[in-house]
């Protein structure tokens, strides 16, 4: 990374931030107030999520220009490139959210394992926020649509999320069964998280447990002990060589 | 932690549990009695829950006070002020139950895979029959409620705890999906410690039967072996060294 | 073990697993050959359960007397206590299959993780089997049942081990949803048997491709160096020790 | 292997998969276009499905003709002769399509976790297809299906394989069950996959933070540092010997 993108990663870290959580207030907005947004709302809602679409593509584009090597920062960064590339579809648009786990990381401690587990609480909670608001979006107007009111919409995310699928909520559109297999995918993945952050907590507490009783530490021990007795018997042998030596004369 | 805390902390558990137990049952006792449980057992019912959670306040304030950093005791101690400070919402208040896993805790085994065993199973049974009444009570006036009876809100909360969710049984008002989402939660937090302490038990088991191969025990035994040659030439070489020094005379 | 409850146990152990055998077809029939079961098939089957009953219980009977100490024996041994005297709910009956699980053990592999992948498919399946006719047996003659066939009985019991649960078929009985309960306990189980393996299978791989990169084998490769140079140094010295003191003759 | 078998099996792998995509394209096409397939379609396809199958027979017996030991052939590749032996059930036939997940296998990186990652990626992506396919084809026709379209069956597909299960489609024929079950299956292999690899992956990133204050590493330190002692001892002593022996003169 060369040090005019890390000056300019640190400068637009703040703005980014703000963007993503006026982007996520300017969607929000018109979905929640619903049916009855004033147009100027929606106008104005509308325009928010533009120009924050335009904050994005410009740090996209700045990053893009001031990298070494242009196709291999496009290839580490093709997640970016489609965020920014692909608003027209409105779920697609809050995938631009992702860059708000990087505030929750910068908060996190410096513990491997409590990184994870605030990784995974707030993305677990930013993502059944995102996926309500963009089911009750793509279901409202639908024929047969079951999840019509914002609170139903979490209700369905959280029993998404969690696999447990009561099926008295459901997506009947095909965005809204888009969104909820991007739920099902996110809610394996935390599950998984979850049980490999404590799998690994029990490993090393077990482990821990039993380290004084290993076979590998008892062979070192042994070891020592071996080349103690060594050093023991090189320091005696020497001095009666020498003075075997030295005594004839 | 003081000398005095500790006396108080020992003092306080068994009345503590009492209390607990005591809670539990008067929470329970007008949600199973319905309807028409008499007035009179209405009323002592709310008065043991008052009772109790004056119990728990007088003890999270004497500890307070004997406290050494009151700020910092709070801090460690969020959960109990949240759990003795919102008594209002009828099912937070069974969060106070918490306090019954050390109970469970001091008779498990002081191995750490059987007590996190022993944890689990008293956890999911305790949060079981917790859900299942404070779900019954919050639903059992709604329209279009489907758990209003004891039995179905146990049939209900296995469902969402093992995340089956067949969906014949469902709450619908936002207090008892409160409820639920904390089940589905430790749900997923239950079948993570199981998997972990199998993934734990397995993964030392298969690497207790592959000890003997391992190459960093192989290794050490090479390296004994090297000393024990070393000791050997050793004790050798300095006497035919002294008699070598010996001969010419 | 004393040596004669050993060999009572190899004696018993092929009549228990035909026991075990006969008492599945014999709980089988009644429940597949539905309705319309001729009075006389009732019987014999009834009349095979009770007998099978009987050796399971004259085994528990002749391990209690020959072990020497009985109180110890009974704890050890509660789940067998509780097949045996519990033989009046009929889906508890069932429990005395877990004995063929022994069955499975014998032929698996002697590598662990392959004899847990037998345990788990072979139990998975027994259970998957037994569940199903359990939950036909409880559920058929209640109101708004909806398991009333085999075929359905073995669906349904496939959506709740697998924690899937459409709610297409679910049990309404208590007997019935009790058998669920332990399907869905055994479906978590199951699952964290599965994952807990593969994990042991990953790490395991995982640490055998960066054994040699290791730190703790590379630090023992130095080790040995250090130990030929010192080898070497031995080897050389004692020799001009010798010679320089034999010079100046 | 003989070198034979090395032969074909490298000069088979391009045609072996080329035909299970043509086999996979002409399964689909009567499935998606319906009604309404031209007869002419129709036959088109299913001769290049029994051409495919006559491709997969081939392959099988000149790889057991080949093999030095026929028995143990047979019984290895056990799957593969399931696979060719039973394409009379349709479901059954997509099995073959488990050829492809090697072309999967050759494009993964060489890092053990990456494949798994993609195995489990592209093995997920393929089995949904797969089933949803299967059971469109399986239950059109029933009645009181509630999978009729693509659409529906990949959407159930996704519910299936994540253990959600809506209930808002589900299979009603025992064909279709059968498939269920399998994606079932299949799910839970999945989800244990992913869990197991962040597992891994956890467990090897909490195991380096703390390799520097490992007991092991350490102790070998403090023994290099034994052994540096001893040469520094080794080193000094025979100078003052041979000096010694050289002051008289």
């Amino acid at each position: 990374m060369t040090p005019k993108t890390e000056r300019w990663e640190q400068a637009a870290e703040v703005p980014l931030m703000l963007a993503a959580f006026v982007f996520l207030a300017a969607f929000a907005v018109p979905i929640i107030w619903w049916p009855g947004t004033p147009a100027q709302v929606v106008l104005v809602c509308e325009a928010l999520v533009w120009i924050t679409w335009v904050i994005f593509a410009v740090d996209y584009l700045v990053r893009l220009i001031l990298s070494q090597n242009r196709l291999s920062f496009a290839k580490r960064n093709w997640f970016d490139l489609i965020v920014i590339a692909l608003p027209v579809l409105r779920p697609l648009r809050l995938l631009r959210l992702v860059t708000l786990l990087s505030v929750v990381n910068r908060r996190a401690s410096s513990n491997l394992r409590g990184r994870v587990g605030t990784y995974v609480g707030g993305g677990a909670i930013l993502l059944a926020i995102v996926g309500a608001l963009a089911v009750v979006d793509a279901e409202r107007g639908a024929d047969g649509a079951n999840i019509t009111t914002i609170s139903d919409a979490f209700w369905w995310a959280a029993t998404t999320m969690t696999t447990v699928g009561y099926g008295d909520r459901y997506p009947v559109t095909p965005l809204g069964r888009g969104v909820a297999v991007g739920l099902m995918v996110s809610g394996i993945a935390i599950l998984g998280t979850v049980t490999a952050t404590l799998a690994s907590w029990i490993v090393e507490r077990v482990s821990e447990a039993k380290a004084e009783s290993d076979s590998v530490s008892r062979d070192i021990q042994l070891l020592r002990q071996e080349l103690a007795e060594l050093r023991a018997v090189l320091r005696k042998e020497p001095e009666p060589g020498s003075n075997e030596g030295a005594k004839p004369h």
